[in-house]
């Protein structure tokens, strides 16, 4: 039973938006400084579970955080979609013109940089995060200052959206994953997705043999990504997922892959939402 | 002939030094503040090519790259493989002890980490560029204060290393492409590599057949990564890079590609070099 959950960042943050959509209301939620600190307090029982940020339409994979997952040898326990909207807000009764400066995340800012470019006469300042830049900016009454983020931030810090869905890309959905220190209790039936992690020789068509594999057993491929094994060259790190309709489709392509592929390792097995 | 090259960052930069390790001495190198800058320079002739950071095995692809190249229809006419090594620097005559604060890029802060966990009294302050920080220390002779940068940034701004490699992952090996407006003019003899986009429906086995193309051609797969479509559920793109010993090889591949994915798109045809 999951009672506690610790997100990156702070109250009004999008890991917090995560635990409040998948969860029951009464989660205790664990504000952490980092990624690396949300573990730490998982792997000494201060929580049960972390949320996590794994990919996004626009970035791609966050790989120092599938580094995370396969470091500590944790487990993905479940996933939610979140369309990112980011709205510009600030102190009330300020307008656009007022605001000198913006402070963000560089990847907010990033995102958000064909709004900037129509209003140049704002600076943008890179910050640790989204939500806490809002937090700031309501606890110290700072004005011309605006924080890029959610509307839960805007509320919970009493801000003023100045401007609506900042970003350029207007659709901009972020998959994250709840994981745990062991896996899924959810039955087997109930499971249809699943991570997966295996290294391959740089040989030709051995990717190939397993992707057949997958689609002979009945495999959808959701994602791939293959990695260079720096300290081995040629060799290749493949994170994969992939969706099933019966668990021993998967239970089947599983066998095979551990046989035919290196270093084969299950990230987590369970129940996918819809994107 | 490429005489200039625009580079993101500052002279001193890893941007910088594969410059000077890709093309002749002489070439001149353009700074812009940002990667969309440098584009912005090529595609108005500011410069006769971009290089720019594509993947690394840390954080993996650096997706906003691979959009500029497709959103702009550059073309890559070339690859270089950069060993990032990192060092600590200051102004001469001080010691770690004294220094207080760093300055650098995120990406750098975060592959420094564990370095810093050991010198808990220097405070992490997030900056837009490595070699600019070292730039503005040397410029403004501030003292207390360090960044993380490049052999060749210590010796363009005569800071002193304080501690050298500092990063956690030794071995940071990152993939650069030069990129034009136009393909390759390069002999389709020497041409060995290519890198390629299309998109599949989420259609079972169809990422599989594909592969299964490239290795019937004789091809090699050095890269793949797929990315949703966000605008389109259950749509894919994927990059991929591909490696071959004969051109008439790959053109058989790629007339095959044309006709079984959709969008085909050649994002540039190159010699490849050894990682």
């Amino acid at each position: 039973m999951i009672k506690s959950v610790a997100i990156q960042g702070v109250k009004g943050s999008f890991h917090h938006i995560v635990s409040q959509q998948y969860f029951d209301e009464d989660i205790t939620v664990k504000e952490c400084l980092s990624f690396d600190n949300a573990v730490h307090s998982l792997l000494h029982n201060k929580c049960d579970a972390v949320i996590m940020a794994i990919e996004n339409s626009i970035a791609g994979s966050i790989i120092p955080n599938y580094a995370l997952i396969d470091d500590y040898q944790l487990h993905i326990i479940g996933e939610h979609y979140l369309d990112i909207q980011h709205h510009l807000m600030a102190l009330p009764n300020q307008s656009i013109e007022d605001i000198k400066e913006v402070h963000s995340h560089p990847m907010a800012l990033l995102q958000c940089k064909a709004f900037f470019k129509k209003h140049p006469h704002i600076k943008l300042i890179e910050d640790k995060d989204t939500a806490e830049v809002a937090q700031r900016i309501s606890k110290e009454r700072t004005k011309s200052i605006a924080a890029i983020a959610s509307t839960l931030a805007s509320e919970l810090f009493q801000l003023e959206v100045l401007a609506e869905s900042i970003q350029t890309i207007k659709h901009n959905e972020t998959r994250f994953v709840i994981v745990k220190t062991s896996n899924s209790e959810i039955p087997k039936e109930a499971i249809n997705k699943a991570s997966i992690k295996f290294e391959l020789d740089h040989k030709r068509g051995s990717l190939a043999s397993i992707l057949n594999v997958l689609s002979d057993c009945k495999l959808n491929l959701t994602k791939i990504q293959s990695l260079p094994k720096i300290e081995t060259p040629w060799k290749y790190a493949f994170f994969v997922d992939v969706t099933f309709d019966a668990y021993k489709d998967y239970q089947k392509a599983k066998s095979i892959m551990q046989i035919m592929a290196q270093e084969f390792k299950v990230l987590g097995e369970y129940k996918n939402t819809v994107r």
